[in-house]
């Protein structure tokens, strides 16, 4: 079985500090203008159900997951925000963008944890089944983004692991978008997040010239 | 991979109204006459983490997960029950019983639900990784097990299934006994609850003498 692609769905995926939100913002914007339905969402969550996973994996009240667990924590709330929300999304000819979707899961269970890739790819092909058509990855330094993540304030349990953690989440982003270079557009987010979002824009807007 | 079976690690399978609690607890105290330690556990739950995910498969306050996302959240709570709680009092040489394990999920998730057999296979081998040395399901046609359950009064999102879905798990249970008799021992739970506890006491006591 083999993942079936989208043309009006969108993921966009980084490390902490990159700028994902701004960014959104002005995705959401152009899209808005085509005059289609637009849903914008987020990984891990997008349902309630996905909201509640979420907070399971990212509070400190309980002892930490192990691998396995966080993955399949990350894998049951997308297949439910897949199913529920994404696509009858698509189904009905919305465009869907979400902040982060499977590749974090390779980024940060996979590259960065240690998790098996080939494990990754097979929960992928059994309970998500679906691909975008265009992700954009915002690339940055991680000295550089933690610097902006950190200036935010508090940080949840992900947000509060070691720097070398975050090199491994960038080193795995990197490794996905070479892999796939027709699917990907890496984004230098060490620009000014104006000049980020621009480029993000261009990207969208020949996107949205070329769906059906 | 195969899993690995500890000689001293005991599961209670059945539906709903087979008596399990009555039968737990008199395994319980035959345990605790042989002077090692015993943990008895639970599934789902069995650590804090894990009673938080039985938690969200259990209430009925956000939208039902699908067979995919209910499949995905009990192996993330058995992942982590095993990891944290299981595998260290076995390696300590302490007795476990579990109230269910990854029988209940051929059974609920795969013959009741219509989960993949196989993809419940490969998440058993990935994240589990260990069998007990047996297993005692308890058997009882569902009107009746039902009608003592029902007696207990008010019931969580899976106890409030359709009569045909706990035919199916009744049927995925003795299918999996029929192929693992080594394993499993089948006991009549239509009998008194004394007689089925005095059943699984004397199944256990074998299984003692035999334990290195």
């Amino acid at each position: 079985m083999t993942l079936r692609t989208y043309p009006r769905f969108v993921t966009l995926e980084g490390g902490e500090g990159a700028g994902k939100s701004t960014v959104l913002k002005a995705l959401r914007e152009v899209l808005d203008a085509t005059g289609r339905e637009v849903v914008s969402t987020r990984e891990p969550g997008g349902t309630p159900l996905a909201e509640q996973i979420r907070g399971l994996l990212l509070d400190t009240h309980h002892e930490p997951p192990t691998i396995d667990t966080e993955l399949l924590l990350m894998f049951a709330a997308r297949a439910q925000h897949v199913r529920e929300t994404i696509l009858p999304a698509l189904e009905r000819g919305a465009w869907v963008i979400s902040d982060r979707f499977t590749d974090a899961s390779f980024a940060y269970q996979g590259a960065a944890r240690g998790g098996d890739p080939s494990f990754i790819a097979e929960l992928e092909r059994r309970v998500v089944g679906i691909a975008p058509a265009m992700t954009l990855l915002l690339d940055v330094p991680v000295a550089i983004g933690l610097q902006r993540a950190r200036g935010r304030g508090a940080s949840d349990r992900i947000e509060g692991e070691r720097d070398d953690f975050f090199e491994r989440v960038r080193e795995g982003y990197l490794a996905r978008a070479g892999a796939d270079a027709q699917r990907f557009r890496v984004i230098d987010a060490t620009q000014t997040v104006e000049a980020v979002a621009a480029e993000a824009v261009a990207h969208l807007r020949r996107l949205i010239e070329a769906a059906p």
